[in-house]
């Protein structure tokens, strides 16, 4: 695998990586140490403006705040977009924190606990009901504090989201309640006090054929309209999930969102006269920040064994679990790498290591890269989602990476 | 896959699971919440003894902390083994604080900074050297803080440890210096102001075959003999690495250590002359602990989808990464689990899952377990080693996992 600077980085004449413009060098001194996640901002908002011109009109977008859960980054995403999603009490703090207002705010998990479910009632937020006792459980608590319980019934749709790197429908699952039995909790919801919000309905995530992903919101409308009738009243939102996958590896093409817009604008166009007044949204994580972070560490040390070159960094899968293939992947490739401190000298075959005492640590795997030197920077691409948070940080006892929205 | 409950562990009449002789519904008690890990100073220290009762007199044990570095497990283990290896500056400290002479702590790790060499300097930690460049800088710094830098050369074996879990002999590596380039190193250690301490020299871990561990030591002692000739002086000590492997799944058997113990007493004792002065260490991480622990959660759901049950429970896999068959495993497995809160009723067939929005979070796929209520708890076994360190804790805003060495 060469190796190849992505989109919205670029580099300056003396072949430095140029984060946000100015050096990774130069960022990595502002924060004084590496590791070091960057994020820059202006393509965190470019992402949210190509995909406002390109959706239709009306189509709200949340933010997933799984997918880098940085307070400052949140706030940034919280100021851009229609809603967020939260999949924890933990969460549910950090978006208020970031001034979404909570009637913005969705929380889905399968298991929240009574603490959490009164933390979410308490604020207002809407609770994603995964199962008939997850509703009798808000009940009760909303009951006993008093307040009027937001829902939305999260439903396991009988099809999945083809293609995608994890399928979240069409199977047997922890999540939601199965399409079959959906009718029967919205009954109970209707039946008791709730404030119903509607719908979530997720098929898969990290797909990169439009084709399938319209398939998928096809299919979610018309479930979505299936289930209309046995609602409390008009179905005011329904979430179509996300599924928007990001290019990790060669030979994966980004996804074209005017194909994606222009779809959905027909298929929400035609949406059945049950569905007439009810709003959609775009639930996104990793297609909006994936590709506003890059990973910087620090080459330690470079050695030779048996005739293969490794470079050893400072930096390693305690913060980048996922680019060393270790996390929900079956065959391990290279995330997009290079030496962001010199680009000249050609090319040579180099195994990049983390930090860890394990095998499992090895962040670029016979990888093309301008011939490092000890104190050289790496960079990894597409550390935006999923890096940090999703990785054994405290794992071997070294400090935790720092992070900079810039 | 039928639940068991492993040794060391049992029911109370009521069905009740006992840790250390208490109901685990008591250590929650005690703890405050879920979810929990115990682990079993008794069990931890019965190890201990069962390794040197086995084990040829002299032969040293040094305690891996990556394994676990709850500190008040590593103070336990600090005062049962010789010596503890640690893998970063971080854990230097916590061996240091747990009352571990500086001399008997050893730091291997790829990656180590100028300031973890500088602080095991100042320590007076042994280094296990895993470079030429590395001996080279360890040297800068000892002369400049005016110390004699005590080190050990890791060695990367031409040979591998076979059946382990992970190889780490025998390729390309970023651990260790090549055999073939030992010598070399070894003589620059001569040139210069080192305190000569010994080689460590690693093949594999999580090995079930007595057979296989037995020819990795005797083909280490055959190794160490071919550099003893160009080590500094005679070679104070050999760290033969560990690799005991412990039966997480079914059909795995337990090591037997009296096999293990007389076959490296006639290792040891028919050992090269150049050897004769040496002593040697075996280190061992989850051999020590993985079995002394136990992960309790509690089922916070029960819910039918497609005719498969889901326990729904607040634990999951940020932290117990390993358990879910996502961290260095190919073919996903049950770790052994049970429901801790009752025993009766027959068994049937569920699915354990944690609390994260990720398919990914399973803890037990269609295991056999006494039927569940909501509030019963769940334990997982073999979680004394690997657990929360090794596990994605922020991944989605989760609080952390609680901790009790009882």
């Amino acid at each position: 695998m060469t190796d190849r600077v992505p989109a919205g980085f670029c580099r300056d004449a003396d072949g430095r990586l140029l984060v946000a413009g100015q050096a990774a060098e130069g960022w990595v001194e502002a924060a004084g140490d590496t590791p070091l996640f960057v994020y820059d901002r202006a393509i965190l908002s470019a992402r949210v403006a190509a995909f406002r011109a390109a959706m239709p009109a009306g189509l709200q977008l949340h933010y997933a705040v799984k997918a880098n859960p940085l307070p400052a980054l949140v706030a940034h995403m919280a100021a851009l977009v229609d809603g967020l999603d939260v999949a924890s009490a933990g969460e549910l703090r950090l978006a208020l924190s970031a001034g979404m207002a909570a009637g913005h705010i969705s929380f889905a998990g399968p298991g929240k606990r009574d603490r959490d479910l009164e933390a979410a009632i308490g604020a207002g937020a809407t609770i994603n009901i995964e199962s008939a006792g997850e509703l009798e459980r808000a009940g009760a608590i909303a009951r006993r504090i008093g307040r009027r319980a937001r829902v939305a019934l999260r439903v396991n749709p009988p099809f999945s989201l083809k293609g995608s790197g994890m399928r979240m429908g069409g199977a047997a699952s922890p999540f939601g309640v199965d399409a079959a039995d959906a009718p029967q909790v919205l009954e109970a919801m209707a039946a008791q006090h709730f404030d119903f919000r509607g719908l979530h309905i997720f098929a898969g995530s990290q797909a990169l054929s439009e084709a399938a992903l319209l398939d998928a919101q096809r299919e979610t409308v018309a479930l979505a309209a299936e289930l209309a009738g046995h609602a409390p009243g008009s179905i005011p939102l329904v979430n179509l999930g996300g599924g928007f996958g990001v290019p990790y590896f060669p030979g994966d093409t980004a996804l074209d969102l005017s194909v994606l817009g222009t779809g959905l604008a027909d298929i929400l166009e035609a949406r059945p006269r049950a569905l007439q007044s009810t709003r959609f949204a775009i639930e996104l994580g990793r297609w909006l920040v994936a590709e506003a972070g890059v990973y910087l560490c620090r080459i330690v040390d470079r050695k030779v064994s048996r005739a293969e070159t490794f470079l050893v960094t400072d930096g390693g899968l305690h913060h980048q679990l996922a680019a060393t293939g270790n996390f929900g992947t079956v065959i391990r490739r290279n995330y997009p790498l290079v030496n962001a401190s010199r680009d000249g000298g050609g090319r040579e075959i180099v195994s990049v290591v983390g930090c860890l005492c394990t095998p499992l640590d090895r962040l670029g795997d016979k990888v093309a890269l301008a011939p490092a030197a000890i104190g050289d920077l790496i960079a990894v691409f597409m550390a935006g989602a999923y890096g940090r948070t999703a990785s054994p940080q405290a794992f071997l006892g070294h400090p935790a990476p720092l992070e900079m929205l810039v």
